[in-house]
């Protein structure tokens, strides 16, 4: 079983590595990370890169495909664009296809999102409509043969419950207990139902400020 | 404020990413990835790389050190090695050291760790035991300024309690809501004491597999 995750400049490292440490630890799963062009990628801070082995055009029938979000995706979302063309080309053949965070606004350039429920980082759900989802506030929220998570964290939730669609839940339960998946948050602010309206907005502002930060780290505009 | 993440051949992705996703959110902070020499290295499934931008030598004084964990670590517990070597050199000039899963073996080897309490990767706790630490049960562990997480996914919950720690709670709780952390995982599995003992035991052959594997891998051998 081949699962491939599309990475790009400015996606969120934890989209992506969260969903690979489960799913890279199901028997028989090969994980692969690729891109338009292969090799490193910056996440969205740009203080780390990870390595795309092979290029969109190299993973032509990927069995699962996990798509990571990012605010470098913002420049991503023309249907006619590589990440959004590659995953309309994939999408009939897989088994599932998935997203963390914004990687449901790729899902959705793509046209695979129309008229569906879905879910994205709760600071996105407008954007989401806007491309032709129905966002819905679960964490992980499931239709037919796709599968999307909320905000980054929620791509471990969502792994291991695809885990446990693939290959069982003694399967999903034992990966559980390999990654020693008990969390115990510091804080209950983790949602935008629990997190007081003052925090909302402080993280709304930070958020605007990592956009624009991350668009001048992505045109190298300073 | 500079983070290093140490990183080697073998290590675990979410060890080091889950951390990296919270702590290179705090303001001023810039998180560098280093390893003995720069550039790739392979996780512990060998199926995605990460860079190391720096080698060690060139991180000489980082405010604040988070080790990840991996199978790979265990032909690096030589105290004269260059990890354990550079984590004797830098932890003086810390704020805070810090690892994740058996990371904390590093850190023992290092010798931070003789007679404090510790954790480690629920599978490790003898082997940290064996190496002088003092191990522990909880998810995170705080010693003056050393702090240890569990296995793999304990570093989200760390870090968040290290960028308390550094920032206050206010920040702390504006990166939970900004990584949307908050946790919802399918099963009650997660740590040693409430898995049941067939499935410790399923996960433990299935570690001790992996550790073949990934011994495999680093080898070459087939």
């Amino acid at each position: 079983m081949q699962i491939a995750i599309p990475i790009y400049e400015g996606f969120t490292a934890l989209d992506a590595i969260g969903p690979y440490d489960v799913l890279s630890r199901l028997p028989g799963a090969e994980v692969v990370f690729c891109a338009e062009e292969r090799g490193e990628k910056r996440t969205e801070s740009a203080m780390v890169g990870i390595t795309a082995d092979l290029s969109l055009d190299e993973v032509p029938s990927p069995d699962v495909i996990v798509v990571p979000g990012g605010t470098g995706n913002r420049r991503l979302l023309d249907p006619e664009g590589g990440v959004p063309r590659w995953i309309a080309q994939v999408h009939p053949g897989t088994t599932w296809t998935t997203s963390v965070c914004t990687g449901s606004l790729l899902l959705a350039a793509a046209g695979v999102l129309d008229g569906v429920e879905a879910t994205t980082h709760w600071a996105a759900r407008d954007r989401l409509a806007e491309l032709g989802a129905v966002p819905v506030t679960e964490r992980v929220v499931e239709r037919g043969k796709v599968m999307t998570a909320a905000g980054v964290s929620a791509g471990i939730d969502m792994a291991l419950t695809l885990a446990g669609r693939i290959a069982g839940d003694v399967v999903s339960q034992a990966i559980q207990l390999g990654i020693e998946y008990d969390p115990d948050p510091p804080h209950d602010t983790g949602s935008l139902e629990k997190a007081p309206r003052e925090l909302v907005e402080l993280v709304e502002t930070a958020l605007a400020q990592e956009d624009a930060r991350s668009d001048e780290l992505l045109t190298g505009a300073t």
